[in-house]
């Protein structure tokens, strides 16, 4: 009943993370009956492609090479900090609590999709790692199954270097109420527990 | 920090309704990150644009006009259904409950926005309800300020034209509960009561 070109489009807005199909044809109709939205959206998806490039010393998205934070002279040089995606390099600065270097990996070892060491780049960082002479290499990894296989494999690789290799805390939410928490996360929590 | 272009881009995405700041950044990052959706997303936009076109007698979005809607020869001839957008149009679709045929009117009174009778296109439905001899124009619009003046206008401009106008009925939706309902559903609710 939807026109196919329209179809297409729904279709491979919904593809989107965060966009569902309902929300995909919204947007698709509000698109078309918007243009000049809709040609603001084409330009910035061909420039942004064109203007964007990673980082080759941290995997950032940056328009110049190395990006801003590699050249920020009044960063932390002994601290590394290794995150999965650009987004989390973002939400680490975003926090404002980190001020050390970044270390983008672009994904986690996940042995059913068939990502292993080399997908991520992990003898890169090794070698960076080497050859930089970080104090404290802080793995900054979502608290999944991957992200601590991942964190398992870097401290295997890294410590043989001498660096001191840490984790995130883990335990509560700011916020959080006791009774809304999942069971991991309370173990979490309580294994992580410190004296006041 | 993040590079201009990608905030651009970004800030277009997130006046996309349904996605905000965090969604749209994530569907850019993501969107960078997976070439192949970017080039198959910049291709359908300019298509949907080329391919897609109003019907110039309802409204619809088509390939075709007039569109399939309004030459199936299987559909009601004697029954309009007003509604204010297409996706609308689509949800009445989608509810298998309607098979007349549809007016678009692409937007409601608005006095505040300025938008008249003559922005919707008033003086042509009711120029088109004049030439086809509809039995009855049901008009389905939102249930909020805008949609009942609209409703109100529509039927004074219709009923010297001896055409039955009605609207689609208020009440509670499927499955409501009732001290989850608003004082407004519950009194269109308690007026629309009906003998069992």
């Amino acid at each position: 009943m939807i026109p196919t070109p329209l179809e297409d489009l729904i279709k491979t807005l919904g593809k989107i993370p965060g966009l569902g199909r309902r929300s995909a044809q919204r947007a698709a109709l509000h698109l078309l009956t918007h243009k000049e939205h809709l040609h603001k959206l084409q330009h910035e998806l061909e420039t942004v492609q064109r203007e964007t490039i990673s980082c080759s010393t941290c995997g950032n998205l940056t328009t110049q090479d190395p990006c801003h934070i590699c050249t920020d002279s009044k960063r932390d040089d002994g601290l590394l900090c290794v995150v999965e995606e650009v987004a989390d390099l973002w939400a680490m600065e975003r926090s404002g609590a980190f001020s050390g270097r970044y270390h983008v990996l672009g994904g986690l070892l996940n042995a059913l999709d068939g990502i292993g060491p080399e997908d991520i780049g992990i003898p890169q960082l090794v070698s960076r790692v080497e050859s930089y002479g970080y104090n404290e290499v802080i793995l900054a990894l979502s608290a999944g199954v991957d992200g601590q296989t991942t964190a398992h494999l870097i401290a295997q690789k890294l410590q043989p270097l001498g660096v001191s290799v840490t984790a995130l805390g883990k335990g509560l939410p700011m916020g959080a109420e006791i009774d809304y928490m999942d069971e991991g996360t309370l173990s979490f929590a309580l294994s992580g527990r410190k004296a006041l």
